[in-house]
Parts: structure tokens; sequence; C-alpha cells
């Protein structure tokens, strides 16, 4: 197999799974990429059936596997690819990617045989030792459930993924939960704290499969895939659709498992791309009851001006529990901190209705809240000891909502 | 004390110092800066007397100490400074600079009482606790004994920088040499690798303290320090000069310590600093035994052109001694590297003088010894086993010159 590639479509498709590919693994092969030539491609995920040849690569880390198809046709030399056979191979895929972003050349002459393979360009040529596909991980795609906007996707994912918790054995709390109904909403808490993100407008259900009836479908999908779902939807345009897929696997127990999985092809890009994803066993906590259903304070603040606050006063904050005293009277919010080091204090002018409040909140958690919130804030508290609510102004209905607990004092 | 402060000057002034000071340490008062007013200051180091009042912020790590001196007179409020007996405490130096940083106003009012060290601006407030500066180190600071451009004295320590070993337990490997003499010679190794930067020029020693009239006179700084000392000299513009300063405690045994002084007054800059570094005891290698006097080889090449090469075939050799085989013929470079990846080869066009050749080189060794080198490099062999030069072309006299050892195959 001999075939013609474009130097930078060839690096940026083994950038992607570069991300994904384990350095190093129990299991050495996962440190391959399988990489194929397909002559006459069978029809996939989202995929038109084509007849134009096609590099297929490959790779995965048990986790999150990864599937990019590269049309030969606008870069492949007439007649080189043609095979009788398709070629499938493993490829180390550190020395690989390293190798393809440091070439001379525009195009790379890419050449398996049975010494290895050969990477040609300009003046420098190349041979990588191959391995037997035998053994490498067969990469299941569910077939596409319901279509949407990818940025639409991205939106959600990026809103509520610092709620998840990052600490090891915090078991479910490492999740993010997909809940596909009629609309689209992400959910991601560690316990202390809370963000779910409301898709506005409803959700395009593939008609032969169906949307659900009752109660949305819940998926859990572990935070570290969620942050290679992210990077692969950033690569979409505005008009460019995912295709989502699942598989769910109940038990008895009620603990589900299974895949999910995103086929993108971004408009912009020469690739067409395959992410699927194990998801996470065990049941999401009822978020729903700890949001509080009356407000006894309201308030609108510029989130900038609040963050900044935050960060000042917060500096001065206990290393441990980075408590912040916060004092909402009318039109005033003042904050204080004392930690080792010294105290703090300001003042912030803002909107206020409702009775006047004393709390305490852990200055970081506040201070992420805020973090997707651009231009007027809302803050809402019922108490005390009850958690509170951080949304952007006019973006009640749906949208973004975050929920704290305070520190109990 | 009552004091008013530019909030970006106060802050550059404690990033600078931040580098220095530990944020953890077995003796816990060196996390802390000492901050002093002092109303009519001492003459010190390179410095005329001044009569304003001035800020001296310090901190050290024991190996390196650093001393900001800020002038008042443009800053402060007539009169607020005012006091009849000096002002010295310790401040906390992490929490310090992560407020001074975030402050909202342009201004900050610096007040010492009982209770702290009182920092406002805006509606911001804080109060830091302070610490006895009883016990804190005395920064010693030899008489300056000569003088020279910085950036001059910058471009030595950062030619030769990379030469050091960065490992633990490599000795006096870890050290950079300077030698004072008539000029100034900076030389780092690692064993395996040499470099020297010799200054164009001579010193300007002080005329009360005088040219050493043998030998040169031997300083080995830590690397580390030199990454500090580096830092400090970026902020010099063409034009200032730095002032050096050392002591030297020999010992019977040849064994050296002692401590290097620079003393840097920027013309855009609102502070003067003063830097103490602690030298190195033991003797550096005798370097100059082994660098070839007559040259078989002697190759021409663009620089970029060989490194670009050097990376691409580099990333195919072995991973742990990164060999790449070198052939040099009549106006061609060819270089192979083998690894348990694969195989990479490629040819390079260049000028040669002199009989062909075949050595083996650590890629990185090669790539790092060309860093330096901008425009045409000069390679010059002496044989398969024996250290090889780079140089910038036009360049021999003085300047830049890197020898590396081939590998033994």
């Amino acid at each position: 197999m001999k075939t013609h590639l474009d130097k930078k479509v060839f690096a940026e498709a083994l950038a992607l799974l570069e991300r994904v590919v384990p350095s190093k693994s129990h299991n050495p092969l996962l440190t391959y990429l399988s990489l194929a030539l397909e002559t006459s491609p069978a029809a996939s995920l989202g995929d038109e059936p084509q007849k134009a040849p096609r590099l297929v690569l490959a790779g995965t880390n048990e986790e999150v596997s990864l599937r990019l198809f590269i049309g030969l046709n606008a870069f492949a030399s007439q007649g080189e690819h043609q095979e009788a056979s398709p070629v499938h191979v493993l490829v180390p895929a550190a020395p690989l990617a390293q190798v393809v972003r440091s070439l001379p050349g525009d195009e790379v002459l890419l050449e398996v045989g049975k010494e290895g393979l050969g990477l040609a360009s300009g003046a420098f040529q190349t041979r990588l030792a191959l391995a037997d596909p035998e053994g490498f991980p067969e990469l299941f795609v569910p077939e596409a459930r319901l279509h949407l906007k990818a940025l639409d996707l991205l939106k959600a994912l990026v809103h509520v993924r610092y709620a998840a918790s990052n600490e090891e054995y915090r078991g479910i709390f490492r999740g993010i939960q997909l809940e596909l109904g009629q609309s689209l909403r992400a959910v991601a808490t560690d316990g202390y704290r809370l963000a779910l993100y409301d898709l506005e407008g409803g959700l395009a259900w593939a008609t032969s499969l169906g949307e659900p009836q009752a109660a949305p479908i819940r998926l859990v999908v572990p935070a570290r895939a969620v942050d290679e779902m992210v990077r692969l939807l950033k690569a979409a345009g505005p008009e460019d659709e995912v295709a989502l897929g699942f598989s769910v696997a109940s038990s008895p127990g009620g603990s589900q498992g299974g895949t999910i999985s995103l086929a993108l092809a971004p408009a912009g890009k020469p690739w067409r791309a395959e992410m699927t994803v194990q998801l996470m066993e065990g049941s999401f906590p009822d978020y729903e009851r700890v949001i509080p259903k009356e407000w006894a304070l309201e308030v609108e603040v510029e989130a900038e001006v609040l963050k900044e606050s935050l960060r000042r006063v917060g500096a001065l904050a206990s290393r441990e529990n980075h408590r912040l005293d916060l004092l909402f009277e009318d039109g005033r919010l003042t904050l204080n901190a004392e930690g080792d080091y010294g105290k703090g204090r300001e003042e912030v002018p803002l909107r206020t209705k409702g009775v006047a409040m004393s709390l305490s909140f852990n200055a970081r958690y506040l201070l992420d809240a805020l973090g997707p919130v651009e231009g007027v804030a809302l803050l809402r508290f019922s108490g005390a000891q009850a958690p509170a609510a951080v949304s952007a102004k006019g973006d009640q209905e749906g949208g973004y909502l975050a929920v704290v607990v305070p520190l109990r004092v």
C-alpha cells in the first residue's frame, strides 16, 4: 500500500488521537494506533456510503476510543492506493506523531510494506516498526439516536464540567450526567456544589429509534472523557451537527453502564470522527430536591466586579476551607475573610431585593459558580443554611444554573 | 508608618521576590519578606547616598538573596512617611503578593501598626499578620569589584546555562563557572558536553580593589541561582550596568566558597536591586585540555536547517542514548537513526573542508549545542572519538563555543 497525504491534515489527526492514546499501559498494544486503508469502506455511523478510499486511524485508552476517517481522494496520487486487499496495521503512536509534526515537506508518502510503515517527505525517510493488529480492541460505535448542534453540546458540557469531582474514589461524583428526553440537560456535582445546563429547544430524535416516552434517559460520562469530548467538539463550526448514540446496560441493582458515542464531520475539516466513551455505573444523586423553590433574597451584580472582589478578599481566607463571610444589606455586599495571615474586607455595591442576610461560603466555589456568567449575575438565597443559586440574569428559564451550599459556621 | 505606593511597581517588585522566597521551608521565617521603611538610608553598594525615603523589600532562600529598593518620593504623600524611627517588619510573602496583584486601584496605602500590615486600595482593605524580624537572615552584599553591561552578563549566562547538569548529586557540574580576569568567561559542563562564552572587550575593574594580576578569579555559581540572576538581568536596558562584587573563602584543600553579588538599577525601572548568591565549593574541571587544537574536518551549515533535521531524525533514535549516526562526505551530511520503533534517514547539503568522517552523537546534545547559534554554524571535528566543536561562523575569536563528546559505538 502506498498513498500520499497532506502533512497538516495527518498531523492534526494524530494530535487528536495522541490525547486519547496512553503513553504507557498495562496492555502495550494500547500505545499503538490502528491504521487502515479502506478502498471501498462499509457504511458507518452518520456517514454516507462512499466509494473513495480513505485512511482510518483509531486509538483507545479503554475508557475513550477515537476513530478518524480521512478521505484520500483529494490527496492521494491516482492509482497508488488501488490495492486488491485492504491494509490494516498497528503503528507506535508517539513516534509517529512526533515524526509527522517535524516533517520538512507539505506532503507525506505513506507506504506499508513487510518492513514496516515507511514515511517519506522531502529528503527525509523513516520506517516505523509495526505490530500485529490481532488483539487490538474492537471499537464499538452504537447507532445514532439523535442529532444536535455540536456547539450546543459543547456549551452544555463546558458549563458544568467544573462541578464534577477530580478526586479519585469519589465514585459517581466524578461523572457528568446527560439527561436526554425532550431536551438535553447536563449536570455535575461533587456533593458541595452543583452545576446544570439546559439546552434551549428540543432534540431531534431519529424516527426509527424514537424519543424516550417516559422519563429521560440518564447517562453518566466520566469527567475525564468529557474533557476529550470537549476537545473534539471544539473542531466543529456553528452549523455542524453531532450524531449521538448510546447503548445502556442496565442491571437488576439499578446500576447502569454502557457506552455513548459522538460522530462529527466538521464542515471545515478533511476528517470525520467517531468517539465512543464507556459510561459510569451507579446512580447520580437526586439533585433536584436540594434546589430551593423559594427565595428570601435576590441579588443582581456585575459578574466581573463580584469575581474580582471574591479573588481579592478570598486571598486572605483560610487555606483549609476558603471561608468568606458575606453580609448582604440594602444595596450593598460586605465581604470579610480572616485566615492565618490576616484579614481582608471589601464592599461591593449591588441591587438587592428581599431581606438582609449573612452567609459564609467557600470562596472558590462561589468563583467557580460565577465562572460561566458574563454580564449581570443573579444570586438567590433562601437562608444561611440553605443552598444558594447562581445564574445569568435573563437566563432563568433554561440555560445555566449553579447551586452552592453555604459553609456551616 | 504610612505610605502610598504605585500598585504596579509594588506588584512587579513582589513578583521578583516571589521567585526567590520559598513557599515552604524548614525555617518558616524564610517564607516571609523583610519590609523596611528607611527615612535616611545608609550608603549602599553601587548606590549614591540619598535623602529620599525608600521602601526596602528583601527575601532569601539561603542560596539566593534579593533586596529591592523602591524610592518613595514619587509615590508617597508628603509628610506621611516622616517617622522618627525606621520601620522594619516581616510580612508573609505569598499572601502579600497575591493580594497586591489583585488590588482594585492604581495606588496602595501601606500602613504598619501594632495590628499588622494594613493594605488599602479602592474599597478593599486588608491586614496581614507580621512576624518579628529577629532571626531573619542578614543579607550580606560584598563591595562591587567591577562594572559591566548588564546585557553582556546576561548573554554570557544564557549561552552556557544549558550545559550545566540539572541532576542532584552531580556536584560541581551543577554550577556555572565565571572567570574574571582581563575579560569575562562563563563556562558550564556536565561532563559530556561543554559550553563557554567569552565576553568581547575587557572588564572595568574598580581601581580601589584592582584587577587580579595573575590567573583570573574563578567563581562557581549554582545553575539554579544563575536562573534567578538571568531573571533579574532581563529587567535591564541596553545601557544599564551591573556592579559585580564577590568574596572568596578559600580553604587549604583548594575548595572555595563565598558569595557573588549583582547590583542593578535599571534606567526604566523605579527600583534598584541587589542580589547575593552563595557560591559552590569545589574545583571546576580543567576543561581546556579536552578541546582539540587541530581539526580534520570543518563544516558550515545553516543552523536552522541542521536543527530541524536533527529533530526529525532524532525522533526515531533510541530513547536511551538518543544515538544519531552522522556521515560527512564531500558537500553532504547523511543522518541515520534506529530505535525501538524504526529507522530514520535524511540528507542535508552543506559545505565541508577536510576529510570524510563518520561519527555518532547524542542528538539532544548536538541540538543543545546549536541552540544559541543563529545564521551559519561552524562545526569542527578531529576524529570519531575526539570532542567536536560547535560555534557560530565568524565568532571564533571570542563569543560562543560548544564542545560535544561523540558516543562510543
